[in-house]
């Protein structure tokens, strides 16, 4: 902790360079998501957003992702020790993090953008989910395989709520590929991030021992559990065509929902912070929740359901541009 | 241990008035639940049941239930340190069950009463579910929070069989609203309560600590694995229709009967207690079941099929009406 | 340890011949469900196997049940203490596997060979599915009730890989089951697999305690993760009736594959040994994962994506047969 105060000072800006700094891409990345989705889909057409906004969003992203990556292969280069340092059991997830932040940033490209790269009415191509999916995967495998040998740290003493950023990519990617057609794939990544988020979910939960703590300053990262089941939720209803959203989609949704009330009863605990790059984990939870509602909004036939379901969507809009900015 | 067996003398009877007597409600109320359906059921009207006891069962629950919860109150308003004092791993859970009691009592109210109220037909109304649904869910919401924040107690070191008790109300919700028309909430308290099921049945079921263990004159609790699965089969049923039997539903009838089997097997375990309030712990469980396979019967259209599963039902009937009794 | 070098010489064969014996049952009769489908299935018609192979492996493996039955049927009556000895967190679960390899060897069974003893066009008959059903299922309890009252051992400190065994045996139960054409007890069987598998991997997977690891010359166990999901694949696919491989199915088999692929990533952990009775273990995850995807391709009518899923299929099988052999 002492260590902690010093280093602003001391340390060049490469070593404070932390890995964690990913997290700002993924919460950019499920803005895109969200934003794009507020201008195309019926249930929200009411609200006129200009395409400026989304568009604005995405390319502040597309910008933002290969500055951050860039910078972290400069300090691999430089100070390979110090990024060996960072396979610890929180931080060691966000290794993860570019691959997916990139695949969000892929889905949330705006309408304008995408007809141009594939042609009309094509939102994603084949060949980009896989090719952000293939290094994704070698990632996660490489993790998976040190927690099912348990070679470095059991999932029983070393997992947190950060832990779940290691496996959220995979339903990322079977939107990714749900989007390009590809269903088969799509269930791949789906099935194998339930089998993860049931274990991960399970252990954080339970915490079977006392050491599985995240550190005061990291209490945003709480959040982190409602995206798993929003991001599900979607992926599921995109892999069964447009405008499904049945009851698995909607069981997924509703989970996301209501850890979200557990959570937020407890606000304090995840409010008393100073602003930090852990806010990010505000943006991110709360967008992928809302774009899981509004994707469920746009299924619903019934009128005054429809109302209520896109009034629960607008809220966690709401709730996140007043905590994200 | 000590201190134990000295209160009946000493002690104030509001004192040894413990929030555990809430378990004779849930009993009661699923046993209105069951004879309710008993004489409504095509596949059980063969037992000619006189339409007088499931009456004066679900009568002697009405008054049953306020006499509990005022003696209760009593008792936070004269020692209110008292109540304090039962914060604590196991009986913490039965602060909730008063709540899904009065929800299993709207369910079990029998067809004359039911008629009268709410006119011909309709077996509940909205507004009853979602008035005992709320109370319910915020003492859940405040439990799951201390789960989740680790705050008292990590579930790893003090879940117990008796944890069940806090979200097996959530399928007496789902019943609730389905059985008033309400599909999307019911899947809310159903999808919640499925997630909860898998993770608390998870812990129990390995016990990460030594510590977690149910001391032996709550034997009977043990049944309670039982009724999860058992009440999330009906509530399932319910949720897709009447007549409606998926496979999903005989998957969580089929979980039931299995876990029954395995217990019935240790029986010595459960049995070796003297009378006492656990004793509400075997009909609750055996009547779910028997709801559960007695909503199974009605969708079964294969004759000799029909007979097996009505016997399953029947004889966790009769079973519950000899310990129970 | 030191013990364990000893006994070759010293101890009678009896005593040396360990319950770990029925592994190879497990192995070859895991294997005679891949020939006898690799001989029928239209996917796989175009490998044009003489139909003599399965033949001679199915008759190796029904000599060599009843060989390794009887001679640890002869220990247990000339060395009852030897036997008690096996009563041990990984060796206990193999007094399972005689029961369901017999299961495997029935579903394995040339169709030259079922349509004299059943009558042409039928595979199983219900009586041979319940008749080797009821005893695996009594061993199950027995073993369920020992983890759920923890009555020796919780499933948190002792867990293993090895553990799988104790519950596999129920989706080759619901595969006779649903052969046969009963359907619900398939569904049980399948049901209650579910909800062990669910409990034991993420057990397994999470690790609460520090003592479950497997000793290394247990190693190829590791891949005993890859057949519950495999075989749950298979079993919920021929429930559903032939040529179903419905989202279900194919998520678990999707399950399957990825653990391969996260376990072979590390596959120096599992070959460090030298020629053992644990090969076995090889052989059976290798087997299941390839019917599971016979059985996916199978079902794909569309070319491209066909030839994909049989090439999987055939790489488990080619696999198995470089490692198992």
């Amino acid at each position: 902790a002492q260590e902690r105060k010093q280093p602003p000072k001391k340390m060049p800006f490469l070593l404070r360079f932390r890995v964690t700094a990913f997290g700002m891409n993924l919460g950019i990345g499920s803005q895109t998501v969200l934003w794009q989705q507020l201008t195309t889909l019926p249930a929200t057409r009411f609200l006129h957003i200009p395409s400026g906004i989304p568009l604005g969003i995405w390319c502040a992203g597309v910008v933002l992702l290969p500055i951050t990556s860039v910078t972290y292969l400069l300090k691999f280069l430089i100070w390979p020790q110090a990024v060996r340092l960072e396979f610890r059991p929180i931080r060691t997830n966000f290794l993860i993090a570019p691959w997916w932040a990139a695949l969000l940033l892929c889905l949330g490209a705006p309408g304008e953008i995408t007809d141009r790269i594939y042609g009309p009415g094509k939102t994603i191509h084949w060949g980009v989910a896989l090719g952000f999916t293939i290094p994704l995967l070698a990632w996660e495998i490489l993790l998976y395989s040190r927690w099912i040998y348990a070679c470095e740290g059991r999932l029983g003493a070393t997992a947190t709520a950060a832990t779940q950023i290691a496996y959220v990519g995979n339903f990322a990617s079977a939107l990714a590929f749900a989007g390009a057609g590809w269903r088969d794939p799509a269930l791949f990544m789906f099935s194998f991030g339930i089998l993860h988020w049931v274990v991960v979910f399970t252990t954080v939960y339970m915490r079977p021992s006392e050491s599985q703590r995240l550190p005061p300053p990291l209490g945003p990262l709480y959040l982190l559990f409602i995206s798993p089941p929003a991001m599900a939720a979607t992926a599921w209803s995109k892999i069964q065509g447009p405008g499904h959203f049945d009851s698995l989609s909607k069981g997924f949704a509703f989970i996301a929902l209501g850890l979200f009330v557990v959570l937020a009863t407890r606000a304090h605990l995840v409010l008393r912070i100073t602003f930090s790059l852990a806010w990010w984990a505000f943006v991110f939870p709360l967008s992928t929740t809302a774009v899981a509602f509004f994707y469920y909004a746009d299924s619903v036939t019934n009128s005054s359901q429809k109302w209520v379901v896109t009034g629960i969507a607008l809220f966690f809009w709401a709730l996140f541009r007043v905590l994200g900015f």
